[in-house]
């Protein structure tokens, strides 16, 4: 039995959030200026999301007498990571409304089934081969050829659970490195840039795509991302009615990001599909100044069963990662004319850690 | 011996909040995104703030224990209302640094000492005179002639606690109407237009005036503030510099409201101060969406010794409140384009209470 999301939440309904990092932490800051309450539910005992939560709960995501109390006190369910484990989905799912679903949560948490759903909805995206084991690792490498990448199914994120094939590498010391997990190889895309579509589909079925950005990444961490992308107008619908057929495809509610390559130029320039998030994402973080409505008041509109926001966008924009130690730039940052300075609260400023973002809005009027 | 004012606060840093209302709420959601933790004190238990600070006390601000619980696990403390009795403001103030001083809430608490002290700096006010019995009054109103208004020197806000002394009003009555307290009577002062001037003051002296906006009243209350306002730029000037001098003389820090009356037109055009608020101010909610920086994030800044952010506003902005039941309104105000709906999670819509507002930005893209 699951449980109908009811379409009469108002303000004072009580959301659920799953995890509580930067992103469950910015929902619920935005879910406040709707009048919702939210109720965090983590594991760490210091998660950024707590101190602006009207509650919490600090368990593990199978204890389920943990999250049967939390599921009963509050009226829908949602999450800030793609790694909830199913078993918890489905629980909660009994439970309360869960948005997104436990569909988007399936095929999104592992490789080999989103780039064979999103293979089968006719989007383009990297050939690819299942790999369960070095003989099929070496049969993957020689249908197709080097370079190419060797990706766990599951739990990959910012560059982790995966190796480059390159010419000289050792297969076997490759199917190694990545704990002999499930995996799949990818073969090679030589892409000029990355994109993603951040969108929302709500409840109705609505559906509204944010302006195609564009994402630098360092270290396989996103560093910056910039509006407008460097994206001609064709390539541009292209890649939100990907977004759109694919939120239609999950039924998804909620917000989203489709993470894509663009290849070639001019005429030929087109876009390949890469990663679905099914969540607020990292390169949407400049809607919070930089859009009519964030991606965190549209996700918050769109699980509640509220109308969508405006997606418009403000000018010319850029989203800048503070990663460690980088966010000890703060007075200056505050002291920068047009830069809106976000941190996460979190202690300890360890190398590679997300502690806080910069977004810098030039408008026609700046 | 009273404690000054580390210069030296950072992210992490724990701001303590006088006042669990939604000035409050707004000021821990803005100290949120700068990685600052909150910790509200309130007599309420239901107070709207506590549903988004890290940390909450509920205590009379009469009682010393848990106020000094309260100062010592706070770096900075501040407040939502003008009203916190003198001798809390001192007992905290010896225990942390609190910003805006003590002066600042003695000046502002009483209507006489306001009144005097703004005509001291030799800035336009209303004629007034100290009333502190029938015998006063009848002086007074000899002296300042009708209509004139009798107002309570404390405790006053929303039109509540003052009287207008018509032609036909009978001064006994009107005293009695006022329950007798100490007040002043305050000469007519016949205004075409309210406007406002929000400002901060930075722990370093530093300046930053947001645009004088237009405020309109019903019933006493603020219903509407409007950017631009329907100001000349001479007495646009006048009114920002009066809050300059203002926030000078009361070494102030942190974010302010000067009210004032616009008399006059062209080149006759001037400004009479009519009230200050020593904390963020309803005439200054626009400022979420419509500034470079909010009133929030500024007095945040201020308070910690941080750098005043932008005041620059964004283009034509109206923020409308919602009073009572017009709260019921908030899902037709999500469908409105350009609307931003923030709402104070309060449960009980009472008629006359401030329930959440609305900002509408019509920026050049627009």
């Amino acid at each position: 039995m699951s449980v109908p999301v009811p379409t009469g939440l108002a303000p004072g309904a009580v959301l659920g959030i799953l995890g509580g990092g930067q992103l469950a932490r910015m929902l619920a800051l935005a879910a406040a200026d709707l009048g919702i309450r939210c109720h965090v539910f983590a594991p760490e005992p210091d998660s950024p999301a707590f101190d602006v939560a009207a509650r919490h709960t600090v368990a593990e995501y199978e204890d389920e007498a943990a999250l049967a109390r939390f599921a009963d006190g509050v009226d829908v369910v949602t999450y800030e990571f793609e790694n909830v484990p199913a078993a918890t989905a489905a629980f909660l799912g009994q439970r309360a409304p869960l948005h997104p679903g436990a569909r988007a949560l399936a095929v999104t948490q592992d490789r080999l089934s989103e780039k064979s759903f999103v293979d089968g909805l006719g989007l383009a995206v990297a050939p690819f081969r299942a790999v369960d084991s070095l003989a099929d690792l070496e049969a993957a490498v020689a249908a197709l050829g080097r370079p190419s990448i060797l990706k766990t199914r599951r739990f990959g994120y910012d560059g982790k659970g995966q190796i480059k094939i390159a010419p000289g590498t050792d297969l076997a010391d490759a199917y190694e490195a990545i704990g002999r997990f499930p995996a799949i190889l990818e073969g090679y895309v030589p892409f000029e840039r990355e994109v993603s579509v951040v969108a929302a589909r709500g409840l109705d079925g609505a559906f509204a795509a944010f302006d195609v950005c564009e994402n630098e990444h360092r270290d396989h961490i996103l560093a910056f991302t910039r509006i407008p992308a460097n994206l001609g107008r064709g390539a541009a619908a292209t890649a939100i009615d990907a977004a759109r057929r694919i939120g239609e495809a999950l039924g998804y509610v909620g917000v989203f990001a489709v993470e894509m390559f663009v290849l070639g130029d001019g005429a030929a320039e087109r876009v390949v599909v890469n990663e679905i998030a099914p969540r607020v994402h990292n390169s949407g973080h400049w809607t919070s100044e930089g859009a009519e409505t964030s991606q965190f008041h549209q996700h918050v509109r769109a699980v509640c069963g509220f109308p969508l926001g405006s997606p418009g966008s403000r000018g010319r924009i850029e989203m800048e990662n503070l990663i460690g130690e980088a966010a000890l730039r703060w007075r200056e940052i505050l002291g920068e004319p047009g830069a809106h300075l976000h941190l996460y609260g979190k202690r300890d400023a360890r190398p590679g850690r997300k502690m806080g973002h910069v977004t810098r809005v030039w408008t026609d009027r700046s």
